[in-house]
């Protein structure tokens, strides 16, 4: 969709609400030939009961065949065309950790790492020193370094992981990595891609000069290395685009991190699913577009645990009701991406979707399933991006193309 | 479809023939849940028949869940994307009114007003004054304007809206509106969006200039606003494009008039659908390419009256056996938008579609509804630009790409 077709088709001042419920990761494959997806597998009464007045349909969040990440699934589901609309390493490894990134801030994604006496690496990884490690190295960085001008911020992902961040004024993420990728090399030197970067470059060269020395005795973890330079994209916002009022309700910082670079409002991140839904209630009369994220589905699809994945569903179709009661105008529930459990990994199969609404012309299927969504209207491969305009379309919200 | 990709594949002095019947609005909708949609009520053996021997399917002529309006769905049946290609709102105001548009002429859309003392808009509609009036005041402007070097021609819509045309040498459409579409505002000047449009935009300035003068005293009527100043476009025609020699039947002027924007012959308006079936066997041997346009299914969606709709659904059954008789290499039946009484307005929802012909390969599909059609082999959203080259390829009329 070109944001300009549809921007003087909005209606204003809507009263209808929409709910976009992301399980993540949802899409799934049998275990064993001839069996059943967990989607199919899970026992959830309120989910079918719910396909039977909706139309469904299986979309893909990149041109079809490619698995996406989380970010690009979730801009994807928002309609940002994620090939088109990037969000750089640095700033995804920041939402990550929930930092709160702020505009103009450069932000790369760090390996602590091991270095010889020429400054070779000799272990990307450092030893994968504990987090606690990795932690107290970043402390004793920003204690130390000082380069006037600007701002340096670190905080630990998991181990040898980190995130950089350089706070100050006219900088730009046009800058290329240190980071070669693999060892036998020495780290790269940081280059201006563009001449507005060029101050840029040179304060993250004086942090690697700064850094390297302050290191030098802490081996294994005596250097590291950084890539993807990255600022806040400045993009048209979700609710400019498609003229809603938009909330973000996850418990996981990636979620609300794409949620807020896409300028949704972001709640506090909840302690469980069950809060989850409790914070859609409270917050129903705020907002008129609620995007509900599930993370569990996709973390046991990753372990490779069918069962609890299984069980995460029919946890959701329980809460279904909850939802249902606060008679949305339109509800989407869908996956960002599919991650079988049976591949231990995201995948590029088609995500089981399904649009209910008081619009929409039932396609008289009764489960809610993978084969199911094969079958439903909205097509067995749609792209992600038509979600939201048909989303639009069945809230009223949208004027007629056209006299 | 890129035009330039199939020119050179089309066949020369073919004698295939392709019927397309428009029933407008035909998609529907149940009135309750668990219902069926017009279509799928109505009691048309004919149709049904014939969908044994057709493959189905549901289009979208704009981005999916857009909601078209006449003159863009036409042009996606006709094979013109309606974002590329957009007619203008003036000339779609003449084409509204029969009105015979000429090449060169600028057409708007005009309102009568009410103006204050310091001409300030107080009333959009001048107290909706009866088409009447609206038209007297027309035949009044039109006597008393004089501006050398150009003609000016308007005719009455309804109640306060007229069309307004200039005709002359050397004109242009790239005028801003007068019309601010608001009250409490003063109409803004035309002016030139490009030096060519300058002798155009003082033509228009002197014509609110004058016409100001002569309403003067015809309170609530004392004033008028202009918009979407427009000229013919200048498109590649539906025959060159397609290889066909078109004819279009259609009892409003709307229709024959969007037909004669992409070149067709327009016959005159039919007074029933009878005689539009009439006027098909009439010139079965002219033409190659036969558009006939039903109407009413339309109007009665946008009424809001299911059982009528249901009505002339059955009424076209009815007919269906005269055009069989005819024996057309492809006919096509479809709507060009759906029009759900249940709505009362034009939608989103895809249309159904079923083309017939001796070369398709039947989906097996028994009945012609919006459930069936989604489960046809055409796709359940497939896009109408589609249609042209498949119904050109089920005509036999094209050569293969590629040796």
């Amino acid at each position: 969709m070109d944001f300009d077709v549809i921007k003087p088709l909005l209606k204003e001042d809507q009263k209808s609400k929409i709910v976009l419920l992301v399980m993540d990761g949802l899409g799934g494959l049998p275990m064993t030939e001839g069996g059943k997806t967990e989607l199919e597998s899970a026992v959830k009464p309120n989910m079918d009961a719910l396909a039977a007045k909706s139309v469904l349909g299986a979309h893909h969040p990149l041109p079809f065949g490619l698995t996406p990440g989380s970010g690009a699934a979730h801009l994807g589901l928002f309609g940002f065309d994620p090939v088109k609309y990037e969000i750089g390493r640095g700033v995804l490894s920041a939402l990550g950790v929930d930092f709160d990134l702020q505009k103009g801030d450069v932000a790369a994604r760090g390996n602590f790492c091991t270095v010889d006496s020429e400054g070779v690496i000799t272990d990307r990884r450092a030893g994968r020193i504990p987090t606690e490690v990795g932690e107290k190295l970043c402390q004793l960085l920003m204690e130390k370094i000082n380069i006037p001008g600007v701002e340096v911020i670190l905080q630990v992902e998991k181990e040898y992981r980190f995130v950089f961040v350089l706070r100050g004024e006219g900088l730009s993420g046009e800058v290329s990595d240190t980071d070669p990728q693999a060892v036998g090399k020495k780290a790269h030197i940081a280059k201006a891609a563009v001449p507005q970067a060029e101050k840029t470059a040179e304060f993250i060269r004086e942090f690697v000069r700064q850094g390297n020395k302050i290191l030098a005795a802490e081996h294994p973890a005596n250097s590291f290395v950084l890539r993807g330079f990255a600022q806040l994209p400045k993009w048209p916002t979700f609710g400019e685009i498609w003229g809603v009022n938009p909330v973000a309700i996850a418990m996981y910082p990636m979620y609300r991190g794409v949620a807020k670079v896409v300028g949704m409002t972001v709640l506090e991140a909840a302690a469980s699913m069950d809060e989850e839904i409790t914070m859609l209630e409270q917050n129903w009369d705020k907002y008129d577009f609620f995007f509900v994220h599930i993370k569990k589905t996709d973390s046991y699809g990753e372990d490779g645990n069918f069962d609890a994945k299984v069980h995460i569903i029919e946890e959701v179709d329980a809460l279904l009701p909850r939802i249902l009661a606060l008679d949305p105008d339109v509800l989407i529930i869908t996956g960002d991406h599919s991650t079988p459990a049976k591949l231990k990994a995201h995948s590029w199969h088609p995500v089981p979707t399904m649009l209910y609404s008081k619009t929409c012309l039932p396609d008289g299927l009764t489960t809610y399933g993978e084969r199911a969504c094969a079958k439903g209207s909205l097509g067995s491969r749609f792209e992600a991006t038509d979600l939201m305009p048909y989303a639009l379309a069945h809230a009223l919200r949208l004027e007629k193309f056209g006299a």
